[in-house]
């Protein structure tokens, strides 16, 4: 491992994602991505008696299935990085608590599944462990009776609002030599724009995803047009809108052309009342794991910049009136056959 | 960096804790420990409008302090670890939020200390970080809002329950060759043995504890008192005499005369009314950063094998009728000259 520029950290043995599998709920799988998923929940509850089980059922799914795909056994994977959106992240807790996997929490909100993608691949790189795995997840249910309204309740949503994703990724990183690589990776800074509305966190946190994504390609010496897709996590189409400019304007770059958000590709938003995307730490960790990954298998992709993008707040905070900080995290991930520098 | 045993990870460059700082409220300030604390703050509210916001205060404290101890800038930090109690990792989140530096959020509830002083040492003794921060904390008056019940409700505590310490600990880690290094650590699993009753912490997460350290005691090939002290964070007194028995019964390993915990440590219970001890993040990363790396500095110990114990239980999953599943993670610090091999 090698630090190049000020933020960004060059993964020099390449680890590679070995595997990874997606399981998502109802409305994820009547969406664009249905055929990218392996596992299409018919029942959001999951035959689990709490939204939060219904979760966590999501969580071990993923896992099992990704375990199973690179044939292999729980006992196999050293270390699991996991985290999700739910107070004390109680998804993770109950999803992996039977698996007798070394687990490391995580919590980054929305970004938490670059920031489990970068330290799974730090610590294969490292050799702190042969194989790692790196999760994430979200369920709508959950979400909504934790940060916003019960169901029963009926509240009606802004058009600004995300869904949050009824899902979870998992994908498990080891020193196989063929294959998608991660090849480097910045852990994000803390960033509040004074932002207090939860109903439009896209636009909270845009300013966090330009700062990362800024850095990455300024500690690379690279520019948009050297990857084929810069992707972010779950910004929606206001904050994705708001990044574009942002790049634009304070950093002097143009994403347009290659810019992506897996909020706005998991829904049809007109066909399925979606507003303005998905969100939540299941949203990137499940169009990553299915669509994304799938694109660079086929090499339909070969380099993509992934930025996870975070608002770190919780219920509490935004009843006491505080703004929402965000956070990003960024992961390059290629399929180039030759791997030599981050370009 | 290299693995030894099923699941430990030894870290060849002995990664060394550059500075530390702890940051305490008034009861802490009041216990026994008060001569090792650097800053002891006469109100919990610390300048705050709430008391998670007093509670960011803290982080921020010792943060910056630990910043200054190692005569460095924020800017010099190139990742921190940090987490916390509450939902969402709000005091971390409100801590960090100003201080510019790359940040890496982490859940383990009260074992969170120890994984993040772990991954910092595992990301200097990669290279991915010339200078890493670990930190954690918690607050009494913010834990009990959220976990139990607003202090104004004056509710009585079980003889079992343990008081949520007001504190933060925060380390810098960098490659300074002399001094206290962390030399190895094991990352726990989730484990979970269907205990329900959040007034006995201490008893959930006694048996992660001695997974932990049995695992690391295995692993290392050595045995209690080849370490000056095995130290648990926040066990209390109960949860203590558990794990003795457990380590006995389970794995054969007798720890009493070594053995200490920093939530039987830091209060005075006849004196000071805190019944079975202290807990919550707070507490171990305090009583690390001011008391135990006192007496590694001055050699009074050497070898001190660091086990973090965390209770991965949210307010709706106890409400829910949930287990507290419960996770350890182990750090190995000495002050040792010669550091070869994990003894």
């Amino acid at each position: 491992m090698k630090r190049i520029g000020k933020y960004t950290v060059l993964f020099e043995s390449s680890p590679c994602i070995i595997s990874a599998a997606s399981s998502v709920g109802k409305t994820e799988g009547e969406g664009p991505l249905a055929d990218c998923f392996d596992i299409i929940n018919e029942n959001d509850g999951i035959s689990s008696g709490t939204w939060e089980h219904a979760e966590a059922a999501l969580v071990k799914q993923a896992a099992e299935l990704a375990i199973t795909k690179a044939k292999l056994t729980p006992g196999d994977i050293q270390i699991a990085f996991t985290g999700d959106l739910l107070n004390q992240c109680t998804a993770s807790t109950f999803g992996f608590k039977d698996l007798q996997i070394p687990a490391a929490g995580l919590f980054g909100a929305c970004s938490t599944f670059a920031l489990s993608l970068f330290l799974a691949a730090a610590s294969v790189d490292s050799k702190m462990a042969a194989i790692a795995m790196a999760e994430s997840s979200s369920h709508f249910c959950a979400a909504e009776k934790q940060f916003r309204f019960p169901l029963e309740y009926g509240g009606q949503r802004t058009p600004t609002a995300q869904r949050t994703v009824t899902g979870a990724g998992a994908a498990i990183i080891g020193e196989k030599k063929k294959g998608i690589a991660i090849k480097a990776g910045t852990v994000g800074m803390i960033t509040d724009y004074g932002i207090k509305d939860m109903t439009n966190m896209g636009a909270a946190m845009a300013p966090a995803a330009a700062g990362t994504i800024a850095a990455f390609l300024n500690d690379t010496n690279t520019v948009p047009h050297d990857y084929d897709m810069i992707l972010t996590g779950d910004l929606g189409m206001i904050g994705s809108e708001i990044l574009k400019d942002f790049l634009r304007e304070e950093y002097g770059y143009e994403i347009s052309k290659v810019h992506a958000d897996c909020g706005v590709m998991i829904f049809d938003g007109d066909r399925q009342d979606t507003h303005a995307g998905g969100s939540g730490c299941g949203c990137s960790a499940a169009v990553v794991c299915s669509k994304i990954l799938n694109m660079l298998e086929s090499k339909q992709l070969k380099r993509v910049l992934f930025a996870g993008t975070g608002a770190l707040m919780s219920p509490l905070t935004v009843y006491q009136g505080d703004t929402i900080p965000c956070i990003a995290h960024a992961v390059y991930l290629t399929n180039e056959e030759e791997r030599n520098g981050a370009k």
